[in-house]
């Protein structure tokens, strides 16, 4: 096994130091604790505060995303592990600026259960929360279960729509509604190559075939929809871009921002050629792209692959989006 | 062999189709030509150009630092290969808005002798130019035959001083003599751990052992100068680290901006992991990091392996490295 690390056991608690030693000008420990990551920047009381928490192992999600115009705080597990819910509950008190803190993650098992106990435990101190569980791939489950969805690269664009909000000094209502929103209108879906290798365990988690892709894996390298034929960056493009109009249909005239989003191991040319053929198709259909997002945005760590995201967007939510955001991994300086 | 592209023969066109589809607000094509991009914002006449080349294949290197304050234009040639003198010559006029440019690149054997070709060309034509050789890989030749050593990821440093330089319309003796100064404090060394695959080659260009990492391998799959054992991080740290040190030593009190660039397909988590312990050393020395570069800024596609670039700086260079730039791959809007 070939990862750069020293013991398994520290790989997240040393992620987390080389972090903080990076980028102390933007991100703070809260109280030395190497799993909670908070803003640096100086924060209006009465801000709602956005906080997030999840598995370690798909930087730059979540970490990488704490800063001004985007999360308040982050807790994060092992890798591909939830972190506690006490670990949850100090993050979110340290995140209240008085008006109130939105939660906002992947719906995975362990993460709902703990954040349901930290917001029962906060709000008994009088702390007012508000749960958004992001449900953007659609190879998770299909239409008729989407409580079972699970949270991937789209949580990115929930992320800077709902801290551009707060940072505009909305109430956790508003701030709540147009995440709601932005949500409703966006969908993900991935493509995976080769699998990963979790620090602890030693040896890959699953294994894909030499000459096979599998359609809808997972980040945790869940079991995905079709296993498929390699196939041409083309042909993948076209048929992410079907699953996701077959579930959510967009019309010509309509803008929406697009990510494409590497895994972890798969070279930029791969990602621009891939989404130089969304792009076409796009226009093909007169759909615009507004902001498109290229890059290392949720990982699997060594997982080779990509994931396609597409925001439909009205005036409000293209407005949220290009607002200024500075976070060690994610920086916009649009006015 | 598992490449996300279309015909291995158009690799390349279709990854500059791709940047010009998502980033025509930040750069352009010379003429329609696949091989040439340029800064597509509105340069001030009398501004020095500055323009590299080299081959496909190491985004965001070069392609991707095209744009305000950085480059003004870049020629590619097939991966891993030499553009035509005829196309640098092309850019470079394209380049020259009236008092000259700077053709900065990586000391590759094929860059060397086709930019010698195009400047001589493009200076019969009455356009000033000057070369600056790129040799920050230390591992690359010994310090007797400096003139052998290849430019690495030090590359993007050399590209964000003379790009900053050229924007506060200095002459091009000023921006030469600034971006030689900055590269004579400027050392880079790298170690592998997987081969990368040339598109039309299709398979592995080299092979390390299951267990085996080497230091000091190039970019392109160039021998490295030792053979290892895979080893902790901090070990790597400790390694990368001292090979710069023995040939550019830098005294506490100084300070040093510190590249820990992925070669493609290295967590972002390992990354930050070494950062943690470069850090540290370099506190216990009482060196400062300013400005912290982590992240991939110079790949070889799915290589796995990461290099140190270390970075001496003075006023004047800090001042110039953290100007804005806005490219598509490198944003800073530091005041």
């Amino acid at each position: 096994m070939k990862k750069i690390m020293n013991k398994a056991e520290n790989f997240v608690d040393e992620t987390m130091e080389g972090i903080i030693l990076a980028y102390a000008d933007r991100v703070k420990l809260l109280n030395n604790d190497r799993r909670i990551l908070l803003t640096n920047s100086s924060v209006r009381k009465g801000k709602v505060g956005i906080v997030t928490a999840g598995g370690s192992g798909h930087l730059p999600m979540f970490l990488g995303y704490v800063g001004q115009g985007m999360l308040d705080g982050c807790a994060v597990g092992n890798v591909f592990a939830s972190p506690s819910s006490k670990k949850m509950a100090d993050m979110i008190r340290a995140c209240d600026y008085g008006s109130g803190v939105l939660c906002l993650y992947g719906n995975y098992g362990g993460d709902n259960m703990n954040f349901d106990m930290a917001c029962e435990m906060v709000e008994f101190e009088g702390i007012e929360t508000r749960t958004i569980r992001v449900r953007d791939d659609v190879a998770s489950s299909s239409r008729n279960t989407l409580d079972k969805r699970r949270g991937v690269a789209g949580m990115v664009y929930a992320f800077k729509i709902a801290g551009a909000a707060a940072e505009q000094m909305m109430s956790l209502d508003e701030v709540s509604k147009l995440t709601e929103k932005a949500l409703k209108s966006t969908r993900s879906v991935g493509v995976a190559l080769s699998p990963c290798i979790v620090p602890e365990v030693g040896k890959p988690t699953f294994s894909i075939g030499e000459d096979e892709i599998e359609i809808g894996m997972g980040i945790h390298g869940e079991p995905g929809i079709e296993v498929s034929k390699m196939m041409t960056a083309d042909e993948i493009a076209r048929i992410l871009l079907e699953k996701i109009f077959n579930d959510m249909p967009v019309q010509g005239e309509e803008e929406v921002s697009v990510m494409i989003n590497g895994l972890g191991a798969t070279p930029m040319e791969e990602l621009l050629i891939v989404y130089r053929k969304i792009h076409m198709i796009l226009a093909e259909k007169n759909i615009k792209v507004y902001m498109p997002h290229i890059g290392e945005y949720a990982t699997s760590m060594e997982m080779a692959g990509l994931s396609l995201t597409v925001l439909k967007l009205d005036a409000d939510l293209k407005s949220l989006l290009r607002s200024p955001a500075s976070t060690p991994f994610y920086t916009n300086y649009n006015k």
